[in-house]
C-alpha cells in the first residue's frame, strides 16, 4: 500500500518531518522549525510514478531514510544540472551563460586551486618510487620530497595502499596532535584522533553512538547545516532546536539553550548533545571566547556532550574576531579529561586549502570513559579505515611549511591570497545585498557563507503558496532560472517562522563577484516591481 | 544503571546479539549462529573499569552499536599490536621477529606492490600542473599521462579537489560502465553507478534502506563476512543464515536457503534480502553459473533483493571456474529491469590491484523504481561524494591499459605476476593445512582466504572453558602468542555449532610461506601433543 499519491509525496515527507522534530512548548518555537521544511514541488515528480519495482517499493523503505531532508543538494541543485546540461547542448537558451554555483561550500568546483606543497606530497605518496629519481627534484619542492619521505616512513612498509589502523595512521595522528597543541597550547593525545572521510562521517558516527530512540535528542543551532538534521533523522533521534539571535549577528545566548532544553526535557525527551558550529554555518558568525565558555559550562552542567563543529577555524575575516577551539577555551578553564566530554570535527575540505574531494578529516575525542572510547572504536573498525591520501592531506593542513622551508614562502602567498580574496569577496556581497530592498546581512566574520534576510512581499509569498512552494525557494528559483545564480533556500536550514533568508556562498572567484552583483541587483529590482505591495 | 558488571560485558554483548539473530526451527540452526558470537576475555577487561565519563556512560551508549562485534579487527589483532610494539620496543623478546598477519585482506600491508599504471595516473591527477613539464615525461609513461588527461578533461574544471556529482564523477561512471558491458556483454548504464569509499560504505547503505527494525530479516550466508552481521546490527535488524555446505566445496544450497526463509517468515519476520558473497569470503569458493541461475531466480520468485558481493571477481585460481557477474546471468536468462532488483558491489581493495587505503569501490544498482533509487541518491548526498582518487582507481580498474598501449606490457606481468603467486600461495597453504592432523581444508578456488577445519581434541575445548574462550579463538591465541601468525577463529564468521574453523589469507609474500608452514606445523604439532585425547 502506498503511503501516498503522486505530488504529495513530499508533504508527506515535511509531516514525518515534523512529528520527530520537538515541539518546544514556547509560543513560537512550536512551529519554528516546521518552516524549515520544504514543499517545493519536485521537477522530477511526474517521474514518480511506480515504474516497475519487483522487491521493493519506496514506502517499504526505512521511515528514516524517508524523513532524511538534506537541502544543500535538494531540488534548486537539480533545477540548475537541468540548466546547465540545456546550456551546453544548446548555448544561447538561456539569458545568462553559465550556471554560477554559491550554493555549496566547494571552492575548487568554482577555480580556488589548491595549496601547491599540498599536491606535491599527495602525488609522491601515490607514487613513491619516483622518489629516488633525479627528475623529480626538478618537478617537485625538495621539502615536499622531504616531507613525502616523512610519511612514508611513517607508514607500515610504506604501503600507502594498505588498510591503515582504524584510527588512521599513528605518525600522521602524532603530527595531527602536534598541530592541535601549537594551535592550543595546550597537550593533544594522539589516541584521541580519529581520522574520518571528512567530517561528515565523524559526525554520523556521533549521532550512531549517541542516539538510542525518537525519545534522545540533539540540541542544534537553528539555523543549521543540514547534516545535522539528515543525521539526526537517519539515525531517528529528535533535533531539538536552539535558536541563533540574528539581530545580534546571529548570537548564540546559553539561556536559549537552556531554555530549549527544559522545554525538551519537560517532553520527556533525553538531550544528550550540544551542536555548535564555529564559525558558523550557514550563519558566518565568529563566536566571543567568553561565550564559549559559558558553554562549556552549560554542557558540563547539564552533562551533555559538546560537539563542536570546528571546520572553519581557518576561515575567519574581521580582525576583531579570532577562532579558538573548544578544547582550548574548556583547558584554559581549568577543566580536562573528567569535566566535560568534546568531540571536535575538522576537515580538509574548508579552510583555505578547500580540498572537498579528498575526503580527508578527523575527530579529536575527549572526555570518555575507556569503555566508551572502545565503543567509538569498533564503530570506526566497521569501515576499516578512511582514505589514506585524505589522511596524509589531514596532517599537512594540521602542519604545513614552516620558516625555512623551500615552499614556506609559495604557501603562504597561496594561502594569504585565498584567504584575503574570501575576505573581500564576503564584504563585496555582503554590501550588495545590503543595498537590496527588503534585505539585511549580517557581516560574514568567518566560514564561507552569508545568510541574508529578505522581508518578500505579501503579494509575491501569495504567489508562492499558489505555486505550493515555500516563499524563499520561490524567491529562490525564480532567481536561478533569470541568472542562473544558485543559493540555498533558508528554509533548508531553518529559520524563525515568517522570516526568509538563503544561503550564498562567498566562494565565486573574484572576477565573477560583479558579474553576479550585477545580474542579483537586476533580478531583485524586477522582482520587487512584480510583487511589491 | 549499569547493565553488566566487569568482566561480563563480553557475555552481554553476546546475549544481545544472540537475541536479534534469527533462530530457526530447524534442530541444528537454534544454536548454530551462536558459535559465531565470541566470548574471548578483552586483555584490556582490566582497563574496562568505569573511569571519568562526565555526560556518557557505556550503557548510555545506542544499544544497536554495542550489540555489533566485528571479529576481523577484534580481540586476536588487539594482542598482535602488542606484540609487534613489544618485538620493537625489545627485540628477542619473543621466539619469533615478526608478526605474521593473515587475518585480513590487506594485500599491501604484506608487501604486495600497487600496479605502476594505476599509481602513475594517481600522482597525476594529484598534481596536475607536472602534466606539462617536460620532466614529466621521463617519470611517467605515456599512456599515462594520457590517461590522466582524459580524466581531468571528465571533471568538471579538472577540479580533482571538488566535491563530486553524490553518485560520482560521470565520465568516470561512463568508463566503469563501458568496463562493466565488455566484462559482461551486456549494456551497463552509468546512472546506475553509485561510486563508494570502499565496499563497505555502500553495503552499509543498502541496509539502512532495507532495515526498519528487528523485523525485517536479511539472508547472510554462514560463515559470513562479518561486514554483513556488523550492519544488519547496526541497523538493527535480523540476520537470516543460511549455511554453506563444507562437505560440497562450501555449495550455496538454494533449498537451504528455502527452508530459512520460511522459518524466518514463520517468526514473523519479513525478509528483504539476500546476500551472496562470490567468491566467497571467507569461504573460497566461486559458484558455478547453473548455481548463480538458481539463486536469481529464488530472488526473483520471493521477490527478495539480491546483494551480490562481487569484490573478488578478478581472483578466481582455478582454470575449471570463471568468474560471472549476478548481472550477467540475470541477463543471460532474460531478466531486466522490472523482473529483479540486484546490488552488485566492486571494490578496489582486492582483486590484483588490492588498493585497500585507497577507500575505493562502486555499487551498481539495477531493478528499483525511479523513487526508491531517489532514496539511494538522497543517501549518497547525506556524505557528499566518495573521494576522487578512489574514484578514479575504480574507473581505472574497470578500464586498465589496453593492447598497444605503452604500458600494456609491464601491466599484464604485474597482474599475472600477483595472481599467478596468489594462487601458488593458496595451494601451498592449503596442502599445508591438509597435512596438519585433525585438519581439513577446502580449496580456494577465489578470493584471498582459507578457512581450514580443526577437530580440536576435547581436552583442548575443556581448556578453552576453563579459560572462558571460544575453542577456536584459544586455538589461534597460542597460535598467535607462540609464532606470530594471526589467523580470525572461525567463530567470527559463524560456523556451524561444534565444528571449529580459522580464516588464514594467501596474502604473505611467497618467501614467507615457507616460515609459515613449518611454525604452523610446529605448533600444530606440540598442541595435539598437549591435547591429543
Amino acid at each position: 500500500m502506498r503511503r501516498f499519491v503522486i505530488g504529495r509525496g513530499r508533504n508527506f515527507l515535511n509531516r514525518s518531518h515534523q512529528q520527530n522534530l520537538l515541539s518546544s512548548s514556547s509560543s513560537h518555537c512550536q512551529s519554528r522549525f516546521l518552516s524549515s521544511t520544504s514543499v517545493i514541488d519536485s521537477p522530477s515528480s511526474s517521474s514518480m510514478a511506480p515504474t516497475s519495482s519487483p522487491a521493493i517499493t519506496v514506502d517499504s523503505l526505512n521511515p528514516k531514510v524517508l524523513k532524511c531532508e538534506y537541502a544543500v543538494r535538494g531540488e534548486i541543485v537539480s533545477i540548475a544540472q537541468r540548466l546547465q546540461q540545456e546550456l551546453q547542448t544548446n548555448p544561447g537558451s538561456h539569458s545568462f551563460d553559465e550556471i554560477l554555483y554559491c550554493n555549496i561550500g566547494n571552492p575548487q568546483s568554482l577555480g580556488q586551486q589548491p595549496i601547491t606543497f599540498f599536491r606535491e606530497v599527495l602525488a609522491l605518496c601515490d607514487h613513491p618510487s619516483i622518489l629516488d629519481r633525479s627528475e623529480t627534484q626538478g618537478l617537485f619542492s625538495a621539502d615536499s620530497i622531504e616531507r613525502a619521505w616523512q610519511i612514508l616512513d611513517q607508514i607500515p612498509g610504506r604501503a600507502t595502499g594498505a588498510y591503515s589502523h582504524s584510527q588512521g595512521i599513528k605518525g600522521l595522528r602524532d603530527t595531527i596532535a602536534a598541530g592541535i597543541e601549537a594551535r592550543d597550547g595546550f597537550p593533544a593525545d594522539p589516541n584521541d584522533i580519529f581520522l574520518t572521510d571528512g567530517a561528515s562521517p565523524a559526525v554520523h558516527m556521533m549521532m550512531q553512538l549517541l542516539i538510542r530512540s525518537e525519545n534522545d535528542g540533539i540540541l542544534c543551532p537553528i539555523p543549521q547545516y543540514p547534516l545535522y538534521s539528515a543525521s539526526i533523522a537517519l539515525h531517528g533521534g529528535t533535533l531539538v532546536p536552539y535558536y541563533l539571535d540574528e539581530a545580534t549577528g546571529w548570537g548564540l545566548e546559553t539561556s536559549e539553550v537552556k531554555k530549549q532544553l527544559e522545554a525538551a526535557k519537560a517532553k520527556g525527551i533525553t538531550v544528550r548533545a550540544l551542536v555548535v558550529i564555529n564559525p558558523g554555518n550557514p550563519t558566518g558568525q565568529v563566536l566571543a571566547e567568553e561565550n564559549q565558555r559559558a558553554i562549556v559550562d552549560f554542557c558540563k552542567k547539564e552533562g551533555l556532550v559538546l560537539l563542536a563543529d570546528e571546520v572553519y577555524q581557518e576561515n575567519v575575516y574581521v580582525p576583531e574576531k579570532k577562532f579558538h577551539s573548544f578544547k582550548k577555551v574548556s583547558r584554559s578553564m581549568g577543566y580536562g579529561e573528567k569535566d566535560i566530554s568534546l568531540v571536535s570535527f575538522q576537515s580538509v575540505s574548508k579552510g583555505y586549502y578547500g580540498e572537498c574531494g579528498k575526503r580527508g578529516g578527523y575527530m579529536e575525542v575527549t572526555g570518555f570513559s575507556a569503555e566508551v572510547r572502545e565503543q567509538i572504536y569498533k564503530v570506526a573498525s566497521v569501515n576499516l579505515c578512511s582514505n589514506i591520501s585524505g589522511q596524509i592531506l589531514a596532517s599537512l593542513v594540521m602542519s604545513p611549511p614552516k620558516v625555512g622551508d623551500e615552499s614556506y614562502e609559495s604557501y603562504c602567498a597561496e594561502r594569504d591570497g585565498i584567504l584575503s580574496s574570501l575576505a573581500r569577496r564576503a564584504k563585496t556581497l555582503e554590501d550588495a545585498f545590503n543595498s537590496l530592498e527588503g534585505i539585511t546581512c549580517n557581516k560574514a566574520e568567518g566560514a564561507m557563507y552569508l545568510f541574508p534576510r529578505i522581508q518578500l512581499p505579501e503579494k509575491a509569498i501569495k504567489a508562492a503558496e499558489a505555486e505550493k512552494t515555500v516563499p524563499d525557494a520561490f524567491y529562490c528559483r525564480r532567481l536561478l532560472n533569470a541568472t542562473g545564480i544558485v543559493l540555498v533556500p533558508g528554509s533548508g536550514f531553518g529559520q524563525v517562522p515568517g522570516t526568509w533568508h538563503f544561503r550564498c556562498t562567498i566562494l565565486p572567484q573574484e572576477d565573477k563577484i560583479p558579474a553576479i552583483v550585477t545580474r542579483l541587483t537586476d533580478f531583485h529590482k524586477n522582482f520587487m516591481d512584480k510583487f511589491r505591495n
